[in-house]
């Protein structure tokens, strides 16, 4: 159960040797202090996982003997993403590790007009980047190996709807005071095999942003009190997973 | 919408004067900057909550003339009490936070063997106290008139069966590895009014901890990945209110 896991995208053959990308190697060598003849786990990001042998550990990296594949924790059937707008300063990192831990499929972050940054300066601060690298932190941690994709972050309404990579059926998360959002159990209960959910950023949806949404997807309501943005996300996946049977 | 929401355990009938609470007074005059004039809302944390006018702000309080009955965010139909085994500095605060905002009935504070304090130490740091403070402040954040309770933390397994608050039917929380636990769609789908909801600390429960919890209620696995502890409560009671269609 307390093996280290590490994320090789190239691990793919049980017999090969992978040499772990160099995030991955500092945190064996440096954070758990393993070396040469210690017993890990390796998983490649696209659902497969292995037993492994550290093979070598020096400056010039850490490589792995890749052995048996072994069971990492199962997937969800449903293949959600997660379209969230883009939170101030560190929640966004929050939500994407929590959604990375509850099983989402991918994060496609969006920018609505009260989102308070822009993607110019989501570019130069390599904020898509950042989450990826805390996917790969919470799929180690909670067992997937799986890691979802940071889609690149787009306007939303958006300017083409090639834009979004948003699978239908898209269901767009909005404030229980706003009356036109219906709660899960006016929600198909077939079960499909993708969705999306769409989560706004602090100061809520504006109006034509309601509408626009509309016109995408239906407009859902999870309880009767305010959740923090922060929290929405999570909620409301574990709502949709529950109601679809996952859980 | 955008009233600022002040709690007062003594606002009960229309038509009263109302002195707030130390904190409450702080947060109307220094956080807010409103005086005497201004239009509030107040709540008495039992489930009503009046329209409110300031009538006397000065260094010896803060007083409220209380208006008409107005409503408050609907409390769920079922009343759950999270029985969270105390987890480590401020990550107990998020789950109080969290289990507020999201609706639950009452929070129950248990010491487990894997639990990193003792109800000495707690006590000392009056951290119910603190945490009483907590579920005030979620309650104005999130619309509900109703404060829930904090109960005086106990030891998990208690010394005797009337030591915990946890009312019937209890479910306890268990990692996805332990096989024992059902998933939700083994649940009975009968709404009860009350329920437990009983969540671990950061090692999870001992072995014997698990027997015990066996003989006290039903134990359930959320999901297939493995879950941060402090995210654990929010995860669960969201599944749970969606199971019963709260949600």
């Amino acid at each position: 159960m307390s093996v280290a896991r590490f994320f090789a995208p190239a691990a793919d053959v049980s017999g090969d040797r992978v040499l772990l990308p160099v995030d991955e190697a500092e945190h064996l060598t440096r954070v758990l202090r393993l070396s040469v003849g210690d017993r890990v786990r390796v998983f490649n990001g696209r659902g497969a996982e292995f037993e492994a042998v550290v093979d070598t550990a020096d400056r010039s990296g850490v490589c792995l003997h890749i052995g048996a594949p072994c069971a990492p924790a199962p997937e969800p059937r449903i293949a959600i993403t997660l379209a969230q707008a883009v939170l101030k300063s560190d929640k966004m990192d929050e939500v994407v590790r929590d959604a990375v831990m509850i099983g989402v499929a991918a994060i496609q972050p969006i920018l609505s007009s009260r989102t308070e940054t822009s993607i110019d300066a989501l570019a130069r601060g390599r904020r898509r980047e950042r989450w990826q690298r805390i996917a790969v932190s919470s799929a180690k941690q909670c067992g997937r190996a799986v890691v979802p994709p940071i889609h690149e972050p787009q306007p939303f309404p958006p300017r083409s709807s090639s834009e979004l990579r948003c699978p239908q059926p898209v269901l767009v998360l909005v404030e229980p005071a706003l009356s036109s959002g219906m709660s899960l159990g006016g929600l198909d209960v077939a079960i499909p095999d993708t969705a999306t959910l769409m989560v706004g950023p602090e100061g809520g949806w504006s109006a034509e942003e309601v509408e626009a949404a509309s016109a995408l997807g239906s407009l859902i309501t999870i309880g009767q009190r305010t959740l923090r943005a922060d929290a929405m996300g999570l909620v409301a996946l574990a709502a949709l997973f529950t109601h679809w049977r996952e859980f």
